[in-house]
């Protein structure tokens, strides 16, 4: 079997943040699978695309899965890494229960910049520290889940960023999340990175107590301090934000 | 002031790793600053190179801003990603205590793929839910704040990453993380990935009931699963290791 299937991180968006082995595989590539947005991102190429519609993940990994056993080289492209809350582990759900034959094929998975790397590099050294990485969207687990996870990082007092922290379907899932938090922790420094590194480019340093829900939309990383995150102010220039390697009780 | 200070991520190690960004801001720098390893890895130009010993990131961060501030471009070079348990929250710890006209300097934070996002995308999707990512260092944190953490992180059922899991002053660190974790968890698949994308990667499939400390050494990212975290077994070829998007209690 000559077909292969490479999950592929293109970054949070800017070709500064594409790997070079992204790259080159990209130009290998004789079909290119993955969300909209995404596939308009991958530089011109003869290879087919086939776009598709969000919240399709397990279809569009099946329809990749297919193509390689068929012999084609199967880039399936996410945006930041492809293994945080993107298409990785959507391909590795349809090989387990899928035909056999797949656990043969050539998959390879192939890391990026994610989201929260870009945001945190933006504002200074935010996850200077041990951090948690949580996605807010309850569309795949239950809310008490959710719920508990916030609840045991601040037990552990991580710094936290969240994906997914919004979408029409459910709009209200960030203000449950910032009132379980404001009900366990302390203050705390909070930042909704949108679209770092894009032409939109939008940085609001904020509190937990300021925080408003509505200010977060699809495009946002939401990072929240840990009890050790510090604001360093620079007069009329953006304070940088950062969290002490050392930590202190 | 002319001068600026880049805070540049290499990757785990291999260029096809290093972005477009990275390797355009190493080509304008004037002076490359870092542990030796990192500083060796950075392709021959003309800058002038100032290779130092590990464990003296704020002597060394306060050098770069030093030279900043007489007008140099100064790169500041660590593996992975920056803001990832390397010297971009030193930089920042060093602007604060320092120097206030530091505050003036142009200070960029070039992120980059992290080991945790390397060492994933080589098992399949390990990271498909939520994940924590600590540092078993204990050089700068008392042991105290890594035990809660890890049992925070267990009441969670969060996939743990962990940076630094030994060094030669703290062998038995990992020994006593897997200790606390087997005291509060039940099976877990561990993966130990050393070297990842290296001419001496290894990679060992575990359990948290079999896994053997002095497997681990100072190359290694140590990944432990959720309770969800599957493994697809292949005949003879490595199996894949995902964590399904989905959770179910």
């Amino acid at each position: 079997m000559t077909g292969r299937v490479m999950i592929i991180g293109l970054g949070p968006g800017p070709a500064k943040w594409v790997t070079p082995e992204a790259s080159a595989l990209l130009a290998e590539a004789t079909d290119i699978i993955g969300y909209g947005p995404y596939v308009d991102r991958v530089p011109p190429s003869p290879a087919k695309r086939h776009a598709s519609d969000n919240r399709v993940e397990v279809d569009r990994a099946r329809h990749a899965l297919d193509l390689a056993s068929g012999g084609a080289r199967v880039a399936v492209v996410s945006g930041g890494d492809p293994g945080v809350f993107a298409m990785a582990a959507a391909v590795f759900e349809a090989v387990e229960a899928g035909d056999p034959a797949w656990r043969d094929l050539d998959i390879t998975v192939v890391p990026g910049v994610t989201a929260v790397l870009a945001a945190a590099a933006r504002l200074g050294a935010p996850l200077g520290h041990d951090f948690c990485v949580i996605s807010l969207s309850d569309n795949l687990k239950p809310w008490s889940i959710i719920e508990k996870r916030l609840i045991a990082a601040v037990e552990g007092d991580f710094v936290l960023a969240f994906y997914n922290p919004a979408s029409k379907a459910r709009p209200d899932q960030i203000g449950r999340a910032f009132d379980v938090l404001r009900r366990h922790a302390g203050e705390r420094i909070v930042v909704l990175a949108k679209a770092v590194g894009r032409p939109d480019e939008e940085i609001i340093v904020t509190s937990l107590s300021a925080v408003k829900p509505e200010e977060v939309d699809m495009r946002t990383l939401v990072l929240i301090g840990s009890s050790q995150t510090r604001s360093i102010e620079r007069g009329k220039a953006e304070p940088w934000i950062y969290s002490p390697r050392r930590w202190d009780a």
